[in-house]
């Protein structure tokens, strides 16, 4: 047993099956490269045979990172697994992840196989798995709902087959901790050979404690891996959240004793890249990444904190990745510094052409916004990225006018596909009728599942407005994000950006929870 | 000790105290009542001593309230402790909830008292309490961290001069369950009277273990009463979540085997309400009340949900409240059926006249959206209750225009105090140059901290926005919320109910955390 936590990040395979949250290869890259300077351990990229467009995302995740480890989720069969092989076959570090239910309601229901099967398909797949692949991690679905005798065999056949690491899901979140740490406790003592792996806790957050749940099963159970996502994203109530976790044993090392590869500064940083690129806002009272998670980041600061710090705080907002917000750049800037602090921002592009591109929206933004903060620049470049990647539509204008005792109208232009369409449409606002004049034209048929509206940059009323539109048309749902210091402009981008996403993308399978 | 575990709110007291969050005494009123018809055990409305508002508000639901106890907080000293009683002295049932610091950092550093100082103020405090109410709660604030033999001799000391609930906070979010559980069993163990007494769990989520940490000093520690707040809401990143602490007990029922007197079913319309109010969103991945913490509510159902609900689902979201969007009223409907709508939602109006302004506002409204919701209606009566309150500024008419590659420009109406003014500027978009207009005229000076809005009625692109408007001024902080299916005019009344908060509260003492 060692005394380093491993930590698994599945923000872009789980946190992104939450409906809303799917992201195209692009961001996911982008999402990826941040976790690699988080120095997350392992990255679960994706779930390579899900969907074309999800091999294409695994494999350039696979092809880009140096330093984590890449893996990609897999069922249990030899497709499932080949394709997983191939999409992993550039990383410098990859592991496959496969997995099949083990609960008696999930067999029976779900799969309609018997134990029998189970265990012997379990069997086949790690042994075929780790003939491609020497880092195999297997999970028994609904394991902690699983017959305890019955989860033995399966986890003792499939490190007899060479898995490198068990990982027991409490898919539905269900777990207490004391119970659930016992559980992982009993199943390391019964296994014989238990030693052979490293054991892995993946926890949801259904009733609110996934975080204390997975601490049980590393404290308690002495797993040595977590599976977590960014801000908790994932189906549902959500996933353990990474930034929770991390901080938790940090700031508790006194007990757990455990130590961590991450980089906490990077912490912040990334909670905000995947919250602008899913549209999943974080409440303002969420552990550690939220808008008041440390008195000073609100401005307010309590007599006792002037008195002495640690009166009320015990980690330092420095420490995740909170900082002032910085004026960063202006009208005036060159393309030098531009490019410099996109560096520093840790924002990767990949050509000249492309770093012109946004070179150029970044001094149209600055001739309409005095102060360029990093949000801002984030922001930019997100939109671009998107619109760069899949630009059937594109918003050419937009006026609109609205006037309390009036009907708000809007004339909207907008290309797609090269072609140049006009429309006009009012509305019950502005922003109604901006969209209602694309729909007129374009016709998608989409139901507007979401539309939510927030300041990039906060302390200023001179914020540019970032609007994410999450659209549902058959069985699909898309998330598509705008940004402009017009907040109608911002929606008319916004709505755009989700109908490229409903225009290209392609239909998904199922993974487990 | 008995198996019924009592719910103690503090949503309207702990919860408040989160920067941004401050509620008006109307507000709070509303929230009581709510509190009320979930059938909460206690109810914290406020900290009487803190300023005059907070005395008013804890006043007005000691009179309403019938069923709940009602509570004040109070420093441990006679004045605090006097006013909270004259606040509570019309409660069908009421609480004092004295507390003093003990850790050492906190006596040093913030209370700069000896231990024998704290220990016999506690004692009086309590003594004088107890000659006010049968029902005085104690809280020895920061006790986790405090010396373990100081706290039980404060704990013995208070116990004897009549305290009836001992509350033991983990002040900063630093405990983890096994440890906290344990603390709790050894003063319970160590107290030779604590038979005497009721204990109580209060902890916050800095480390993302509040609900684990507050069921481990219940089940472990033999705790029966659990401090809590809709939505987790509370400083930093907030207290323990009623909703998860709730569903938590109910859903493992195996495991605690405790009643509850909660009816669940007012879980997410206390939810929605506590959002409504401060302007702080839930998070879609939030536990129990997040808009996808049940599959189906996101529309979106998965192949195993299809084939046998538990296979996922844990609770059922009917059980918690939710229900589809139903269209309940529209252009034509009468006032009768507002009236009866808005006793079915549980909004109570104290006067003919408040309903008939109501009732016109809805007609308004209905004149510009087909479809009334059971939000647009809280929303309008929110909107009501606050403008009614306090409204020394109303918006009288906004016409705004922008288009692509202009400036954007605003023209204003508004009344101060009866007085009519006309105002417009240019911004960098639309709700930039209306809030420009506004303050060109009022010139406060108030800082924007937060600007969001949400679509109230989602699944329609015809929803009305909801904005929140964050401002701050002189230390102090206020939220404005407004609703409008012009996102630009929602902007305007926000920004215009921020500045009549501001225009009219008093200033107030810091309260524990």
């Amino acid at each position: 047993m060692t005394d380093k936590l491993i930590i698994f990040d599945t923000t872009l395979r789980d946190g992104e099956q939450s409906p809303g949250a799917s992201m195209t290869r692009d961001e996911k890259l982008r999402i990826a490269r941040q976790l690699e300077r988080l120095r997350v351990d392992v990255i679960e990229a994706g779930f390579a045979a899900s969907s074309n467009g999800d091999f294409e995302a695994v494999k350039s995740i696979a092809d880009a990172i140096k330093e984590s480890t890449v893996c990609s989720l897999a069922r249990a069969n030899d497709r499932d697994i080949g394709r997983a092989a191939e999409a992993l076959k550039g990383a410098a570090r990859s592991r496959i992840h496969t997995f099949i239910a083990t609960s008696e309601l999930h067999m029976e229901k779900k799969l309609r196989m018997t134990r029998e099967q189970v265990l012997e398909q379990a069997r086949l797949s790690v042994r075929f798995a780790r003939n491609l692949c020497g880092d195999i991690e297997f999970s028994p679905e609904d394991g902690y709902r699983s017959d305890f005798d019955f989860l033995c065999r399966v986890l003792e056949a499939v490190i007899d087959e060479g898995a490198t690491t068990l990982n027991i899901p409490d898919t539905v979140g269900y777990a207490v901790p004391e119970l659930y740490g016992d559980f992982i406790r009993r199943l390391r003592e019964r296994v014989p050979n238990s030693d052979k792996a490293i054991w892995s806790v993946h926890c949801h957050n259904d009733l609110g404690m996934a975080v204390a749940n997975s601490l049980a099963g590393v404290k308690i159970g002495g797993a040595r891996q977590v599976e977590c996502t960014i801000n908790g994203l994932g189906e549902r109530a959500g996933n353990c959240s990474l930034e929770e976790i991390v901080m938790a044993v940090r700031t508790r090392r006194d007990y757990f004793g455990l130590d961590l590869g991450i980089d906490t500064t990077q912490i912040v940083p990334a909670s905000r890249m995947v919250s602008q690129t899913t549209g999943f806002v974080v409440q303002p009272n969420k552990a550690v990444v939220g808008a008041n998670a440390f008195a000073h980041a609100s401005g307010i600061h309590q007599d006792g904190v002037l008195k002495a710090r640690d009166t009320y705080e015990i980690m330092r907002a420095e420490d995740v990745g909170w900082a002032a917000n910085k004026i960063v750049l202006g009208k005036l800037s060159g393309r030098n510094a531009f490019k410099q602090r996109l560096q520093e921002l840790g924002v990767q592009m990949d050509s000249e052409s492309e770093i012109n591109a946004a070179f150029a929206r970044f001094k149209d933004l600055a001739d309409r916004k005095s102060e360029i903060f990093d949000e801002d620049i984030i922001a930019l470049v997100s939109d671009e990225s998107v619109t760069a990647e899949q630009e059937h539509y594109r918003l050419l204008s937009l006026a609109q006018h609205s006037e309390m005792g009036e009907r708000p109208h809007a004339k909207v232009s907008f290309s797609a596909g090269g072609v140049e369409h006009h429309a006009d449409s009012d509305g019950n606002g502005p922003v109604d009728a901006s969209l209602k004049a694309i729909e007129s034209k374009v016709k998608s048929g989409a139901e507007m599942m979401l539309y939510s509206v927030n300041a990039i940059t906060s302390g200023s009323t001179e914020s540019q407005g970032e609007v994410t539109v999450r659209l549902q048309h058959g069985g699909r749902v898309v998330n598509g994000v705008g940004a402009d210091p017009d907040i109608v402009v911002a929606s008319a981008k916004a709505y755009l950006s989700a109908l490229n996403k409903l225009h290209s993308a392609a239909d998904r399978v199922a993974a487990q929870g």
